[in-house]
Formats: structure tokens, sequence, C-alpha cells
């Protein structure tokens, strides 16, 4: 039995009691490491991996036992899902769901995402300018090709009238939100793992 | 202080615990009464309440207290956000993000949510057939006039080839998950509120 489990945005209070049962009935626990810290306190044992082929590795090897691959935010958002449907077959996979970092955000600066541009630049080739001329906010998360930085510096260039939220480490005891207009944004240094948010003014 | 709590589909093994933690240190919880039964582990003084304005008559009545105001899912998606930001204006207010129920049926049926259409038919006026048209996967959060069983009868109507999925009560005993075509979708009775998706076959 596979389990695909979110872990939201990283710290405890943000973990679903739902995703701490399964974990601690699994027999392994799979993932990278840095989601495998956020369940430190979890007692199951785990294998870190490095790749997604790894993952698959280690269910091929490990036939009879429950086995949650982990997984930051929601698995079904910019997350492992399709992948591992797409790449395990005989096994039945149950997923839970989590809280993507964006709802965290969103949540922290007081502003509804209903109706709101959601996409990732995480490994993507969206169309970047594109879409936020033609939504009043759009929410990304961001990738270390597309950093925060690299974001506002294309809207700088192109002169659009606009707020710009940068959320890193969010809900840690190192989270930091930052607010300001492209010029101030683009001048800055951010995790590359970030939620990008951008509303017209 | 006002604290906007999302509690998520309603079980509560998907209740966030950082959403448990700001209801127990509360002076008291006000919500709809279907929203309060999901907190009845908790045993801070509540106030049901039968209108969103009845909600302002109690933050007004109670300055000095701590109240939480409670919403199913996530607050920020399609929730209470706006109502209170709008009409709350001289008490600081934080809000504590929740599982969307849309959320919960994506990973009970296996399917990421990201890149697909999500909408509300509760309470407004969207065009329903144009978006499903554009989109190849649609979510929509259900109400009585727009109901499953209305929304079916639309895409019958059209002949829009297709699959739904209608997800009721979820994450509690009595949850349903359906699967069929417009047309089998079409003859059911459904709880008016519910998360219906539509994929294109």
């Amino acid at each position: 039995m596979i389990y695909v489990v979110g872990l939201g945005p990283g710290s405890k209070e943000y973990i679903l009691p739902k995703a701490v049962e399964t974990l601690e009935n699994s027999d392994m626990l799979v993932g990278f490491s840095r989601a495998l810290e956020s369940v430190n306190f979890i007692n199951t044992e785990r294998v870190a991996v490095k790749s997604l082929s790894d993952i698959l590795k280690i269910v091929e090897e490990n036939k009879s036992k429950k086995i949650s691959i982990i997984a930051s935010g929601d698995p079904c958002f910019y997350g492992v899902t399709d992948y591992i449907k797409r790449n395990i077959k005989e096994e039945p996979i149950e997923i839970i769901p989590g809280l993507s970092s964006f709802q965290y955000l969103m949540s922290k600066i007081g502003k509804s995402w209903n109706g709101k541009f959601l996409g990732s630049v995480h490994g993507r080739e969206e169309d970047f300018l594109t879409v936020v001329k033609e939504n009043s906010m759009c929410i990304f998360l961001t990738d270390s090709k597309n950093s925060p930085k690299v974001l506002a510096n294309k809207l700088f260039i192109e002169n659009i009238s606009c707020n710009i939220w940068v959320g890193e480490n969010l809900s840690y005891e190192d989270e930091k939100i930052t607010v300001g207009t492209p010029e101030e944004i683009m001048e800055k240094e951010f995790s590359s793992l970030s939620v990008f948010v951008v509303e017209e003014v």
C-alpha cells in the first residue's frame, strides 16, 4: 500500500492530524530530506531520496510494506501525485491532501485566492508576463531559475504597476514576508523556493 | 482581536492543529451551527448565528474579547475573509487557513488540481457551460440553485462528453463520492452543498 502524504507549508502546526496518523501507521517514510525534517517528531523508519525515480526504487524493493511518500504542500497542487500515479500501477495508492504554502501566505496577507491566477514557475515555462497582464492577481510558486528577483525584474522592465508579496520559509520560525514594488523587490535576495504574489494597483 | 479560522472539509482529522489551538485560546467561537458542530470537541463558549451580519453584531458587542469566527473549508477560498475584512476595520484580524473541500475530493479521486478551473456556483452567476467547454477539468462548489443534478442536466442538454464526480459530506462518516456521465448524474439526488468535478473525455 502506498500513501502520498501532504505535509503543508512545513511546520507541525499546519500538518493535518490525518497526515500524522497515516505516517505513524506506515512501515516506512520516503521523501526528500527537507520534507523528512518536517516530520522528525514521527518515529517511523525513514529513507531520504535525491530524485523522484529513487522513490520508485524504494517502492519496488519494499512491496509488502505500507510506504508513505511525503510531499510538501498539497500533493495534488504541483506535487508528486501525477508522477506517482503514472509510475506505480500495481499497488493501491491513497493520497492525503495538505495545505499549499500559497494558501498559508494568502491567509497571512488576508486576501482571498478564488478567481485568482494560480501557477508555478518551478521547472515550468509559463508565460509569466502574459498572465500577469491578464489577471488582477497572480500567485506563483517560484524556483531558482525564476526567483522572486528575476520575476520582479521582468515586471519592472515592462513597467507594470503592481504590488508584490514574497513569502519565504512560510510557517517556520524564520518565516519572512516582504511586500514592495517591482523596483524594491528586484534589489533583494530571496529563497528561490518562495511564494510570489502580484496584485495590480 | 478577531480570528477567522478555517475548519477544512469538516471532520476533526482534517482540522489543522493551528486552528484547534486558536479556537482553544479564544474567548468565544462564532459561526453557523453546521460549522460549530465540527468543533464540538472544543470547550470554548460558542454563539450560533444565522447570517453574516449577525457575526458583525456579536463582534461589536464583545469588543474586548478574543473572538474566533469559524468557517468551513479555507476562509480565503469563497469564504468569509473578504466580508469580514470589509466590515471590521477597528480590530486586528488574523486568518488561519484550512483545507478546502475540493482539495479533499481531488486527493480522494487522485487527480491534480493545478491548472484546472476552480469556481463556485454557490450564490454566484458563473457562466458554467462556457468554462466547462474551455477547460479540460473544472471544479465547482455547488449550491441549492445550481445543484449537481441541475449542472449535470445542463451538460447533458449540450451533449458535452465528460465524466463527473460529485463529493457529498466529504471527510464525514457518511461521505459519498459518485462518478458518472451527465445522463447518470442528472437522474440522482445530491446534497446541494457538494463538490462537482467535470473532466472532458
